[in-house]
């Protein structure tokens, strides 16, 4: 089935464009000595995953534990949850996890440390953790000074054992240029080197010293010391990375292909896609690079102005673009994590031909 | 099961206020001796559209043929269209849907009239339709004073058949007072009640003239000439109505339930809810009424002041509020009809004792 025999308004991936993001972050991880460990929220989906384990990826970090459950499914042998664990249900699914799956936790709070350590001890385990540490997004984590009396408080904690820590430098998304980029994956680094020194001069040994978002693990120069990465969104890239100066706008392989459904003025037309299927994602951190919604392709003049919920607003010149009812649009999303959750397939496409259906098999999976 | 023992996060609707929400628009409709369609993208549910349809609702309105199916199967036998249909296999979708239920569509083009008008005629059917009018919004729509030269350029299409008109005055989201939101519901009725006169002038019987948004019927002093409304919100309310002055909060009937996973420095608490449970709607055209990303019930003084995906970061004067690791919270989303399209089931509660699961039929159906 060729591309245009598809229905709008739906998501389409460029599969070559994918492998070819896949391939390459496999690449870097190599080519710098550390473990990839994709996040996988972004895709939410076993098809993807399986790719970035066939090129490189060791384990995967997983938001929720819906996603971690579905990754193991896939494959992944190698599992860490980002956010710490809190609820008699996801203790369970943690536990049965681990029967499945070599699993790491997430801590930056003595609450959460005994919350683990109390499943840990009446199930006769250990929980593998590491300890967040906040490398400036100020969302969570610990800061790196504040390593030792944390790993002191967890002390008598027989349940869980610390084996490194981790960070994700999110603030990085407020970059307005390549040298922002730098700044923030920099004090990724600084914020895990130092963390880790502390822990290893308190006896304990950091198998995981884990950093990552996508713009900071590529323009970061030397991996010293650094363990692990884990980015999420280069699978796709999206209009938020191509206004970080991440990547060319052709990179990007995910699409919104949409139908002009009405052109009611000359310089306004209405598409089938709104917010249920873009997001409303605008940047991060008051960034002016973004522009609207997303980044119609080849024709980038045009300005996706405002989604209702299913309907988009498009606005133009009109004597440089002259949109017509039926026609369709593909559209890079501005933030393409969200925007694969709010379907439950995408179609894969070759040269405009339809190979595929990507199932996100996680969608929805906010537990 | 109590509310207490639902893992988080998840969606979960006061059962008592729903059903108070929904018998009080169809009281209102009646009263005003107008004909109520909900617009049901709002909930995307057959469990809700069969208490709408219990309680006076005469059709529904829905934006997606997927959402339109849905609302059939679950017994609603009138059905319109809310926006222009174009696509072979939607077209064959709407045929097929007029074998079950009286359906209407919603036409503002030539193009999509003329679309429209090949099928019915291949089909050997007519289809009813009624033209969107714009009365403010500048999304869909044609002005009434081009009522008549649109309606001319009609006449030979013998498929289609013009039975009234509708608007949707969007642009009351706007509004920053209650004169305001009296303003926009004064322009739908203008807008319909100009263009329906036109069409009457030229042998039109307008057995349809449609209007509304919640906020705007729910002003509405007089709705003499009007036929129909369409409001959709109003089964849950959000932040957004609240913020309008159109309900106070405790008729928000929709809420998060969130566990905090951190509190990483005093005033600063994470959430295990993000955008992909509280979707990022932060108002419209600059609504300055809105604050943060929804309203944390019992504790409004917080603020949700950001969101990633999977986590949400509350702030909030450490000296007023004191959230522990472990807490929960409900937190009235901003708008919540983004919020329910993204969940599989809102858990029904009454009391606090969970008494329903109620599914979100047409999630993700967005074509």
């Amino acid at each position: 089935m060729n591309i245009k025999d598809l229905d709008t308004p739906c998501l389409v991936v460029d599969l070559d464009q994918l492998e070819k993001n896949i391939e390459e972050m496999g690449v870097l991880a190599k080519d710098h000595g550390v473990a990839l460990w994709p996040m996988v929220k972004t895709h939410k989906s076993e098809y993807i995953v399986k790719k970035q384990l066939e090129n490189g990826a060791e384990g995967v970090l997983a938001a929720k534990l819906g996603e971690a459950e579905k990754m193991v499914e896939a494959g992944a042998k190698k599992v860490m949850m980002a956010y710490p664990i809190i609820g008699e249900g996801k203790l369970k699914r943690l536990v049965a996890l681990t029967e499945k799956a070599e699993v790491f936790c997430s801590i930056d709070s003595l609450e959460v440390a005994e919350i683990l350590n109390e499943k840990a001890i009446t199930e006769g385990i250990v929980f593998q953790c590491i300890i967040l540490i906040d490398s400036g997004l100020k969302r969570l984590g610990i800061a790196p000074h504040e390593v030792k009396k944390f790993y002191n408080s967890l002390a008598r904690l027989q349940g869980i054992k610390i084996v490194g820590v981790g960070t994700h430098g999110g603030h990085v998304y407020g970059a307005m240029n390549t040298e922002s980029v730098m700044k923030a994956g920099e004090e990724e680094k600084q914020s895990v080197l130092k963390a880790s020194e502390i822990l290893e001069g308190l006896g304990v040994t950091c198998h995981i010293i884990a950093l990552g978002s996508t713009p900071t693990v590529m323009v970061m120069e030397s991996y010293k010391g650094i363990k692990q990465i884990r980015p999420g969104n280069y699978v796709f890239y999206d209009a938020i990375q191509v206004a970080l100066g991440v990547v060319p706008l052709e990179n990007c392989a995910l699409r919104l292909l949409t139908t002009v459904l009405s052109v009611p003025e000359a310089g306004r037309a209405i598409i089938d896609g709104g917010s249920k299927m873009l997001g409303l994602d605008a940047g991060a951190h008051g960034n002016t690079n973004i522009r609207g919604y997303g980044i119609v392709k080849e024709k980038p003049w045009i300005v996706v102005q405002g989604l209702s919920e299913e309907l988009g607003k498009l606005s133009y010149h009109p004597d440089e673009v002259n949109l017509k009812v039926g026609e369709r649009l593909e559209i890079i999303p501005n933030h393409a994590c969200s925007v694969a959750n709010l379907v439950e397939k995408i179609y894969g496409v070759r040269n405009n031909e339809v190979v595929e259906e990507i199932i996100v098999t996680a969608r929805g999976l906010s537990q």
